[in-house]
């Protein structure tokens, strides 16, 4: 690239956008390595694969931080295009959180995280804190200091620029109050539940063995209901299930039980709502800022509505249950082949220690947990030596349950090992939103969830993609919420929606 | 990098050693993305992949000509380790083939390609020259001027230029007496060979269906058994066959047809020949240039060394016969199921237009027409328009035929329009060496045949791999030949080779 030496605001514009759609193609190849590493790639792979792909981030770093950069984004201008001036806006700030952090640091930071990652497999399966916590106090150390220097550079307090990774725009003052809420809501909520659920019949699993082709052909067909574009996209099987892979070619991933039918079902349909939003997203924008998913909470919003608010809704199950009957040989006249009984099977309620497998009900129990610790432990109100002991009091506060070990406790999931702080709460925003934008979409057509009843997916999907998929990174999440639904992320549609499912409360 | 401002030769080594490391990396991920796009990638991803492609080859290309590139090359001193010298040989010849050429004229030649490429996939189903024709021109001016470029600065002619693109070393002047040679020999040899095989039974094919299951399961066995490392490889389907992937992860694919249960075999065992070279390369010179195959002409010598002198020979068949029998139900006692008769299938000798589908006699008349082409064209001998007419003829001097089309004539190849120019003796050589290898592996080893008839490919890759495939590109391809057989390349052994198999001629 010719660079003049002294770019007009157009010029300086453009050299960054040639700059961005480079990193966005990087960030692609990326995607399709990644993917690659957790399907297919061989395992005698794997070390020279984790070479290429830090070869890759770190090219893409160098591009980000070159030394002109900071001038060119204080002199561009974009025009007066709303995209184009967000174009700018999210430019400034992915700059300055890559920007704001001495390459030393990034450098420990890994380090760390990979070390403690390895730690925490053996020290999780042997319930082993105190071997964990040197090790986590290392990454948590760099993490502080981390969230310190982003905090400097984008004058946000420590935590909040850790949100601000994964989450553009949403801050901790956001949330304390609807996660307060839901705090004092939760118990009793869960107590009516599990009461409301004894007065029904109890949920009959179908007996298998299930075929994996038989689950695999289920699995495609409804992914295309829902809107999933096949040629541009693939579902393959992985470990973890994910949605990975690259702009026009979005990859999800599921894991099938030949014992079980539904939990592969249910985990497509979470990972194509991950997917619709990213095929969805604006396509004058590609692999510049702006044309990228908002951030996790919307993400998760989208996942959320596709899994919770439709598939395990009775609507939905009226359409698939002949499905799932025609896909495994049952009997029509069998009582686990019913909507009925599919439907309290997908939302039965049981409280429980790992986060993973949680029910609708009691997963936001989990986070507020998650929350609590990690914003103590970032803010250095809490010591790493007491996590275990505050862990187990809230999860006993919130769910009554009392932690029999810390591999059930809070050594359970990967995020803090690995370096993954300021990222828990966007789940439950997540649902929050997509319970929120569920009923946005119902009051604006009240046609949609009838036509899901008939597995007909696109009045929902006509409603989402100028209000949420369509506008890329263009608004802060908080702005997409508020002019998709008339209100910024709030409690009151999700609370609704659980009392109503759960508690049968209208 | 901190690159100090008057490095000493062993920095300006060390500092290009990591630059190589980045371009080798780089590469390997631009050998995964090429694999996922010609394998599996969805249809509505090619422009989004191709952009990435372009991106990661144009951040390869700005590494290898940074402005300080010919000062480090110059100054840079990598000891007394023979590797190490060569690795910095290799390193000067790959930056003086880059930095040749100026960025348009790289530019106006991949576009003019690319055009070109399109253009003919109709032009050749319509068997219409005159309408490749000026995009066929076009191609060949630029890669004239591309050859005068490259000419200059390596000090070579045009076309020892391009040739040396894609087998570094060899040189037209010791092609043309290989070449001239096998011109005087081939008419009367394949001649001699259609006289033999009236003398023998003729073969019968097996008659499928053969399920592709089997196909694979029989194919991945004889890999496994050839040597290839399943734990750093594939084997997966594509519509052309190709080894790629990166290092680690050595990936092959075959095509498999219902109604044949050899070619598919066949194709596995030739890519499994390059896969194996690829895994055989040094691995304490990972990602650089010393530590990459060698060239065109030794990899094509590993491919067909393992399908031409060792799949199809009779000793191989005596192994597999009982193999292929098993897989597809055949009986003992059928006579296509016997080895003799498997072998003969293996080894018909058939004169026929197309190039990819020629035996192992005729096929270097189709390459010696095409050699006698490219150099004249490049020289500026011949006129392009002259193409068809001159290709004709010589086909029917070297085999006897007269092309009715040129769809079966010059238009059949993609290498041309594809700007390929300076590719297609490296067939004809690597098949020389591959004759040349074998019957220096038999002196040196008598064991080595008798052991494949028992399905022990060890002793044979025992004796290439420190000769072959752990040379990397340390020497060039005639001094690597040379080192393990004593002589240069040479017609020797593969006429002997040839009259041996096919004229029973001892």
């Amino acid at each position: 690239m010719n660079i003049p030496s002294r770019p007009t605001g157009q010029q300086a514009y453009d050299i960054l956008r040639q700059r961005f759609a480079r990193m966005g193609q990087i960030r692609n190849a990326l995607g399709i390595l990644g993917w690659d590493k957790d399907t297919i790639m061989p395992a005698g792979a794997a070390d020279s694969r984790a070479e290429s792909i830090a070869t890759l981030a770190v090219l893409s770093h160098e591009l980000m931080t070159a030394p002109d950069m900071p001038d060119l984004l204080a002199r561009a201008e974009p025009g007066t295009d709303a995209m184009a001036t967000a174009n700018l806006v999210e430019m400034r700030r992915q700059h300055a959180h890559a920007a704001a952090v001495p390459g030393d640091l990034v450098e420990a930071t890994s380090r760390a995280a990979s070390r403690c990652e390895m730690a925490w497999r053996t020290a999780r399966q042997d319930s082993d804190f105190a071997r964990l916590l040197p090790h986590l106090q290392t990454v948590l150390d760099c993490t502080r200091a981390v969230a310190a220097a982003k905090a400097g550079a984008l004058n946000l307090s420590p935590y909040d620029a850790l949100l601000d990774q994964y989450d553009a725009g949403t801050r901790q003052a956001d949330i304390d109050p609807v996660f307060a809420e839901l705090a004092s809501e939760l118990p009793h909520l869960i107590a009516t539940a599990l009461d409301h659920q004894k007065s029904l019949p109890a949920p009959i699993a179908p007996t298998g063995p299930f075929a994996v082709p038989a689950q695999e052909k289920l699995g495609r067909e409804t992914m295309a209901a829902l809107g999933f574009d096949m040629q541009r996209g693939r579902l393959d099987v992985s470990l973890h299930p994910f949605c990975g892979g690259a702009e026009d070619d979005v990859r999800i991933t599921t894991r099938y039980e030949t014992d079980d039918c539904i939990n592969a079902l249910m985990g497509i349909v979470h990972e194509t709502g991950h997917a619709l939003y990213e095929q969805g997203l604006p396509k004058d924008w590609r692999a510049q800022p702006v044309g990228e998913a908002r951030g996790m909470s919307l993400h998760e919003s989208q996942s959320l509505l596709m899994e919770m608010q439709v598939a395990r809704s009775r609507p939905f199950m009226e359409w698939m249950a002949p499905r799932l009957r025609a896909a495994f040989g049952g009997n029509s006249n069998d009582a686990p082949w019913g909507a009925d009984n599919l439907h309290r099977l997908v939302t039965r309620v049981r409280p429980g220690f790992i986060r993973v497998d949680a029910d609708e009900v009691t997963y936001p129990a989990h986070i507020l947990v998650r929350y609590e610790m990690e914003t103590a432990l970032i803010a250095g109100t809490m010591k790493l030596a007491d996590l275990p002991d505050a862990f187990n009091a809230r999860i006993h506060d919130l769910l009554g349950l009392k932690v029999p070990n810390d591999r059930l406790g809070c050594l359970q999931d990967i995020h803090w090992p690995s370096g993954s702080w300021g990222y828990f709460p966007t789940y439950t925003l997540g649902a929050i939103i997509a319970a929120q934008l569920r009923e946005a979409a119902m009051r604006d057509n009240p046609a949609i969830m009838p036509a899901i009843a008939k597995g007909d997916f696109t009045p929902l999907l006509d409603w989402l993609r100028p209000r949420i998929h369509a506008r890329g990174s263009g608004a802060s999440t908080k702005e997409i919420v508020r002019d998709a639904t008339g209100a910024v992320p709030n409690t009151g549609p999700y609370l609704r929606h659980l009392r109503q499912r759960y508690c049968a409360q209208v």
